[in-house]
């Protein structure tokens, strides 16, 4: 690890905030040396590997907590993992600080990290620190393993195929409207903290993800907006979707919300930061896969159905077709 | 990968200048998923990963060629894995972009990796984009492989052992001396290309640090300045060091400047951006390693010893022990 120019020395950053992170893990080899080595897989395992940055004013606000930082950072790139039914194994963090970020901060940072590391056991191997006049901005490169090659991917759905999304829809990004103080409405303060708390603090679908291996045709986590994200899965598998609104999971929050405006459809599903699972599965695993969600405890919801395309059609409760301005952060 | 808010589209920046990188790759997945699949290795093997960010501003100028921030930004990657005595295998970039970065400036970032990803035959896995208003940085994680778990360590050095360096010292702080116009001794032309192009475009020794696995006890790269990185290797090793001065290896250009003004001797031992490999190893072993370094052609010198310590004691061409303000970018 390197690092140039900052106030708190990178020996003091990396022996009080970084190594615990490493949970004792050999082959971080205690962040002493120029690389680590990944623990051993089985001979018919194989490692998955993403890579995700997260910086503030982009993904986060600066008004965020720094311990939530490190967590968003990590989670956003376990629900990558998780999207390909992939294990995590373990991670890699580049630290991008400027002058004002203090030990404090830095302190805050790292124990929310800590709670992560802990609860996915996935230690910290390595990284870099380098500090700047930047936004603060986390790079981590996330390592996870899956069996016999089999990953789920984007360009598997097939005509007929129903369209299935995890959890809820929408919440982060009236979270971060919340945040942004640019909602009128009145929610109570146990609302809002639902919604600012699923932006602050995604939650990756991981054995969600791994159970899906045997029984999803193609899937993707949904990161930049539900309808860019769909998009993207009709596309690489060559087809198009309707999908139905009325069967849009929302929150109770999010259906205050929308009750109370119907701009706020909008907002649902291209405000992206679901880090919810879509996938595409036969009809005839219908059963099976709301037996999965229940064993889980992850809620799952049929939104609609694969078509020839490559049109993509959203219908609202009142079977209108509806279009929209944006599929999010992306156009392609 | 996901971008936001760029004028490019990450369509556009994946598909023309991203995706060729992958050189092909199957785990790539031509960047359409989540996340990619590493290759299979041996069932002795084990993949060596490192990680390391490049910002402009920090480890490059604002005025160096675009075309060759990406090779930097690999190359100082690879000489972390060189350091371990890996083997490269395959990468993953991030890229935070910023509004003033256009299409030209793109192309020639991506033409120039590419010149380096076929060199060195190291396909690019994956990545993510983002847009702020920071600098232009690069952030990679490189993947190597080795065998039987076997690695350079920093922490091996045995006292009465020699310390070895790599090609030369000192070129590449000098190199940023002079972009910034901070030299005012007239060195020609080809001696400031030469400077320059050794900041600009280090060289990783991977070769050497391959073969090194058999005869160096210990090894470092030259990241952080000359004694930055050996105490690093004092330290981890529980030893001291001499370094003679009049055995640090010099280019005509840094020989010439280093005759103009002494000062320059600080700028060489303490500057940084080197990318040389530092290592141990015992006496007998000293004619091997100079067949070895006509082998590979790349030139090694012998100079210093490591001593019981935990002193580093540096002497230059007089013998006289000099003292430094600062050993390099960090002072733990």
């Amino acid at each position: 690890m390197t690092k140039k120019d900052a106030k708190i020395s990178e020996f003091e950053i990396i022996n009080k905030f970084l190594r615990p992170l490493s949970l004792g893990e050999s082959g971080a080899f205690q962040f002493t040396d120029d690389a680590a080595i990944l623990p051993q897989i089985g001979n018919n395992e194989q490692y998955v590997v993403t890579k995700d940055i997260i910086a503030i004013n982009v993904h986060a606000l600066d008004t965020d907590p720094p311990s939530t930082l490190g967590r968003k950072a990590l989670r956003v790139n376990l629900s990558d993992l998780a999207a390909m039914g992939a294990e995590p194994v373990a991670f890699f963090m580049g630290l991008i600080i400027n002058p004002r970020i203090d030990e404090v901060f830095l302190c805050n940072f790292a124990s929310g990290l800590m709670i992560d590391v802990k609860k996915y056991n996935i230690p910290l191997l390595g990284g870099d620190i380098i500090c700047d006049n930047s936004s603060f901005s986390i790079s981590i490169t996330a390592v996870g393993k899956t069996t016999d090659n089999l990953v789920l991917r984007s360009n598997g759905a097939q005509k007929g195929e129903l369209l299935w999304v995890s959890g809820s829809i929408g919440d982060s990004a009236l979270g971060l409207l919340s945040s942004k103080k640019e909602i009128t409405y009145e929610l109570t303060k146990g609302n809002i903290a639902h919604l600012v708390n699923r932006y602050q603090i995604p939650q990756p679908r991981i054995a969600l993800g791994q159970e899906l291996l045997n029984i999803a045709s193609a899937c993707t986590d949904l990161s930049d907006g539900l309808l860019a994200d769909i998009k993207k899965l009709c596309k690489n598998s060559g087809l198009g979707c309707t999908i139905n609104g009325s069967q849009l999971p929302l929150s109770n929050p999010a259906k205050l919300l929308l009750s109370s405006d119907v701009k706020f459809l909008e907002t649902i599903v291209t405000g992206g930061d679901d880090y919810e699972l879509a996938f595409s599965s036969r009809k005839e695993n219908t059963e099976k896969l709301q037996e999965l969600a229940k064993k889980l405890r992850v809620p799952i919801s049929c939104i609609g159905e694969f078509t020839s395309g490559p049109e993509i059609r959203f219908y609202n409760d009142n079977g209108k077709e509806m279009n929209f301005l944006t599929d999010g952060y992306e156009h392609n």
